[in-house]
């Protein structure tokens, strides 16, 4: 029983269909179009808290995987949501929350993606895949590649923390780093599709990763009893967290499953290294143009320019949402605050959001009351050992002579930063 | 309404009250006993699968929180049983299992024992904890002392790979590097607590992390659909996984949930270059001699004496169980053989498991047929950037003059691992 219609272009309506590969329509994206009245029959009366504690749990909302190919997962999904009220007792907010993406195969939510796009790659008879990469999709594309018995071809800023560099390569996957950014390294794998078949897994150029990242939408929804937070603050590079859950909410309206009053107000954040979306958005255009010199330690939101540019702008504006840009500076200050305050070791991309969140409360955007909801895309831990880090270098004892001057030193008489 | 009757020494059967902290009895680990006649009138009829997908679901057969102070959580708990088939197919086994840890805050499995532990130190009116680590445990101490608002010291040898200080650090806990193994830290520890009034969360020196740990045996458990396996493997330094897990499995038959003839036996895996473990086992001593000159990349493994050898022993004759010694010169070749055919980033410790089962397969001490669990601690993104890791160079590319020899040199004719 198929619950997928087809492809359809967003741009002009244009449809294809979806057993088979496809890539783009126009140079721009094509998302999968789902039958909701099937879908919505076969929901009628589901309960999914008995089913698998991963995002295949929404399958009726995900493609339809031919039963001999199978799916590619590693148990990706159904992240905890963490309440972080000791920051949002700082930010006069009474309902902050966390999702914590960081608890994924690979530590990163590029796993979601990665697992739909994986499987149906495979079940269209893929052999080989390849990737440009700010490095925690690259780590997901060679876990997922070698679970399913594909080769994967990678292609990554020579700057990519070390980490990512490692996981890639311990699954099998052909790492290439090139001294340049991410769309030196895409131009480099759609070349590589013309001459050596490669099918490409880059963010938009396939329509399924973005299935995979919806799952985040459903998964909000139904973390929060199939209602909806006011506001969602995601860090974009290159937007398939917004397109995805946005497409979600939508699909989920249409089956009557969320009141349409209640979708939320979606916040993308870019560093101010970085902004092409934020310009686009301030300036009131439909997409967005190359942005010049781009430099963030947020690996994953130096993405000058990408296809899914339209889409992302298009799912702000309908959700009276905005796009904000924080200061590049201050990246580890709130990936600090938020370690120290919650416990949550978030990494450069999503401490963008406790930036944007701090801004939009000050400029009251976001009310005292609301419920906000913050993205961990993925865990800091896999930026450790990078030039960019800059942690105190740790007290080094002598095993045979302890200095307890040092140790005492460090304890202090101020209470500890969860109890400010 | 308490679950909890007391603390109780297996050394000698004395109690103590469990509304105060205690430490040890004789230099042995005290355990939670539970009044499990209550426990099972409070799980009558219960449905686990509609409780949250944590750890905390089992709150019955977990210490009593008094309600004032509250759970410390991350959303620990009920990580993947992963289908290990690539690798079951090579050795021979029809129902090979990775259960994998590395999908915990923090990326590994020290979280369920720090969630419990912190949680119950805060109850008690802690202020201040201090751990000796090997890294793992010292980055989830630092993430849960920080969300409870406590201020935490930790000590680990200078060689601990860089992610577990990076992580410590962002989440606000003073590190100490020590010129030593993980017993130096141990003593200095032990010294803060007598000069600064630390509370000492050592492994099995407070009767907490155990009970943390014992979660993992109720998730297989419950995983399996209230059945259980009929080997489980482990990596074992410091013992609290195998002596938890066992506790959970002897709670389980006594509540009447499992089948006692359906107890697994356990398998304690360690480096032949840090083995007391083994050594002790194969010698039928009822406890450990500190190993002498210990020497593994598996810094979890490298803990040369624990005050749970005698419990970790017991665990493994009562089970029918085995302790096994595999080659630290072949782990970087288990890691990747894991990454490879499963796509599971499996840590050096988690590697030592798929040596083990080899061996033990070889020598027919597991069949084809049985049912077999291993478990991935930590995510191998941890150990990233360290010395230890022999990754090949990646290939770096001009974008300008991109060197297309190279690329297509790297793709071979071989099928990829994965289809063996």
């Amino acid at each position: 029983m198929s619950f997928v219609a087809n492809l359809v272009s967003p741009i002009d309506g244009a449809t294809y269909p979806a057993d088979e590969p496809h890539t783009t329509h126009r140079e721009r994206p094509l998302l999968v179009q789902y039958d909701l009245e099937r879908v919505g029959r076969a929901l009628d009366g589901a309960d999914f808290t008995t089913r698998p504690s991963n995002m295949w749990r929404y399958r009726e909302l995900l493609p339809d995987i031919p039963r001999e190919s199978g799916i590619v997962s590693l148990g990706e999904g159904m992240t905890p949501m963490l309440q972080a009220d000791a920051l949002g007792s700082r930010l006069k907010i009474n309902h902050l929350f966390i999702k914590d993406e960081s608890q994924q195969p690979t530590g990163s939510f590029k796993s979601r993606g990665m697992s739909v796009a994986v499987t149906m790659a495979r079940a269209f008879g893929t052999r080989r895949v390849a990737l440009p990469s700010a490095g925690n999709a690259g780590g997901a594309l060679a876990a997922y590649a070698a679970r399913a018995g594909l080769e994967a071809y990678i292609f990554m800023p020579a700057d990519t923390p070390p980490a990512n560099i490692f996981e890639a390569q311990l699954a099998g996957a052909s790492v290439f780093l090139v001294d340049g950014l991410i769309t030196d390294c895409a131009r480099i794998v759609r070349e590589g599709v013309d001459r050596l078949n490669w099918f490409d897994m880059s963010t938009m150029r396939e329509p399924y990763r973005v299935e995979g990242k919806k799952t985040m939408g459903l998964e909000i929804a139904e973390q929060f009893g199939w209602s909806l937070p006011n506001v969602i603050v995601f860090p974009t590079g290159g937007g398939t967290g917004i397109i995805g859950m946005w497409k979600a909410f939508l699909e989920l309206t249409q089956l009557g499953l969320i009141d349409e009053d209640e979708l939320p107000r979606l916040v993308a954040v870019q560093s101010d290294g970085c902004c092409p979306l934020v310009r686009a958005f301030e300036a009131g255009k439909p997409y967005a143009e190359p942005f010049p010199n781009p430099k963030t330690i947020a690996r994953g939101l130096r993405v000058p320019s990408s296809i899914g540019d339209v889409l992302t702008l298009n799912a702000l504006r309908q959700s009276d949402g905005v796009a904000v840009a924080v200061e590049e500076g201050r990246i580890r200050e709130w990936m600090t605050d938020v370690a120290r305050h919650e416990g949550i070791s978030m990494g450069p991309e999503g401490a963008t959001c406790l930036g944007a969140v701090e801004y939009l409360r000050k400029e009251r955007w976001i009310g005292r009351n609301e419920v906000v909801v913050m993205f961990n895309c993925a865990a800091a831990q896999k930026t450790a050992g990078f030039p960019d880090s800059d942690n105190t270098p740790a007290v080094l004892l002598d095993k045979d002579h302890v200095d307890w001057d040092r140790i005492t030193g460090s304890v202090t008489d101020n209470p500890p930063q969860g109890l400010e």
